[in-house]
């Protein structure tokens, strides 16, 4: 089947653009509470699935000892934007284990935040894999490798031990069989599965609820979720949508992005976990998907809702700040 | 009707998104030549057309009495990189109207080319709008004002006569209307009007050939084309898509991208004209799709067309170099 268009792009009163998309809502139960277009496409999670990568940091017990708050936490299951603050908290987190950017396998970038990456270059310096998006992430796996008495040598190779831990978890959580033959590389040098889309959002719903968990694994969830929503600067950065989206109502969204238009999302006191596509993979749409949604499965707080749908209508400016055209939900959110 | 699929993007062997739109190749008489999709639908052609927007500035005389070659007129044409040698032609250019970037009502953003951009920001400054990828096209407008008498402020207006002879020569080039109904505001602030995509096609066969154009015009576009097949560099800037297919072929391809996913391209050995968008606006797509549909057109040339063929399946990287996928384009160009 073809998907429908999910967002339009105006310019002025005419559609520019159009990205078309699945969304999929489950609870806990694996039972579908809403779904658009077709979420049994295999689909790369991407970065949106970090906060199920990271149980294993939690439940080995490497975050107790390593003494990690809320903050490591968050930044364990970020995509950041490569602030001062990110970089210096995954340096500190790597410290604890008695280890430094040198162990880090992601690569460099410069950050995604403009005035880190001039402020970097004013410096005189160059980016580091403590800059990398991922390297909260990474930290956390290599956290777990020392805590675990793991070598953690290509610990973002498919047959290392640590990657198999965090296989096993996606798997447990998502119910979907995580094979080579769904396996690919993500940015960051791990694997990534592709498998079907509503499988995240029942493993969210199964996140935001302990629901078919252990209590050891139940636990490690909510402390995660809790952490992101506590701390959402740590997951993302200034003004990105998942720190917008998880300030719009502390403590009652769960969101997370990942590349190619993937967002994650988690509504605890429903019950309820989202996971969408854009199928050309634009970040802008998966955040005006991932909003409109929000709003629409909210909808009793009207306050909020409004203010759902207005990030979900973002605004095209001109190079002078002059509001030209906006992004735009289509009548598949009705 | 739904676009076809023109676009697929691989991560490992599996189809992570994938791309829609349409393609209209044109001969200078209006005969289509080849169409996919829908070529009826209006586009915004954004930059694309960038070349037949400085026709004023040769038809008037401007360009001769500044004294403008190639490297003038390519940046006229351009949406460049922001690098130095852009911006200091933009601003020689501007000079010898008597002007500076003041005069500029593009706005300012920082250079495309991180190269470009990280330099500035060692040196401590900040942007102008010099170094907006518009400088070149906004000099050219100030330049044709000044030669033709015509008070420049406000000259990005849809009713001040600058633009009036900018909307003229696009209606004339494309042979669609240019009304208040299908117009709309572009990123650096002048009028951007949506017509069918097949227009743009005959409108750059009629460019490369002068068919059915006055002497004048047909001498003021074979300038212009030349001029950017000629210095492909002062078009687009390093590493850039226009720049690679122009000297893939020098002087036997025409290709200018834009904004949200419009490609607009000509190859005068063979009187035609080429118009694509990519449904969702992606760059990435619109860069494939151009290559692949110049190596269909250019097939004859087993060596370029494989040189093209190679430019359409462009690799997707990991941020430690490693090659994890790539784009694909579709049987839709069989």
């Amino acid at each position: 089947m073809t998907n429908p268009v999910l967002v339009e792009v105006l310019r002025g009163a005419i559609v520019e653009s159009a990205h078309r998309g699945a969304v999929a809502v489950f609870d806990a139960d694996g039972k579908p509470f809403l779904e658009i277009g077709d979420t049994s496409r295999p689909v790369f999670p991407r970065s949106a699935v970090k906060a199920i990568q990271a149980l294993p940091l939690v439940e080995s017990g490497a975050a107790d000892a390593y003494g990690f708050g809320n903050r490591e936490l968050a930044l364990a299951c970020a995509s950041h934007s490569g602030e001062p603050a990110h970089v210096e908290l995954a340096r500190s987190m790597l410290a604890r284990a008695g280890l430094d950017k040198t162990a880090l396998e992601c690569g460099a970038h410069w950050p995604s935040n403009h005035q880190a990456e001039i402020a970097l270059a004013r410096a005189g310096d160059l980016p580091n894999a403590l800059h990398n998006n991922c390297s909260g992430k990474h930290s956390g796996f290599l956290c777990t490798c020392v805590h675990s008495g793991i070598a953690h040598g290509g610990y973002v190779r498919a047959d290392h031990a640590l990657q198999e831990m965090v296989r096993d978890a996606m798997q447990a959580v998502t119910g979907a069989a995580h094979g080579a033959n769904e396996r690919a590389t993500d940015g960051c040098s791990i694997p990534t599965y592709a498998v079907p889309l509503r499988s995240f959002a029942l493993g969210f719903a199964r996140m935001a609820t302990g629901t078919g968990f252990t209590s050891l694994r139940a636990g490690a969830a909510k402390r995660l979720l809790s952490a992101c929503t506590a701390e959402p600067f740590f997951v993302a950065g200034t003004g990105r949508a998942d720190l917008v989206l998880m300030e719009a109502a502390p403590g009652r969204i769960f969101a997370k992005g990942g590349a190619e238009g993937v967002h994650c999302a988690a509504i605890p006191e429903l019950g309820l976990g989202i996971a969408l596509k854009c199928d050309d993979g634009a970040g802008r749409a998966a955040e005006a998907i991932v909003a409109a949604i929000l709003a629409k499965l909210l909808h009793a707080d009207e306050v909020l809702a409004a203010k759902l749908i207005e990030l979900a209508n973002a605004p095209i400016e001109s190079r002078v700040g002059a509001k030209v055209g906006s992004l735009r939900p289509t009548a598949a959110f009705n």
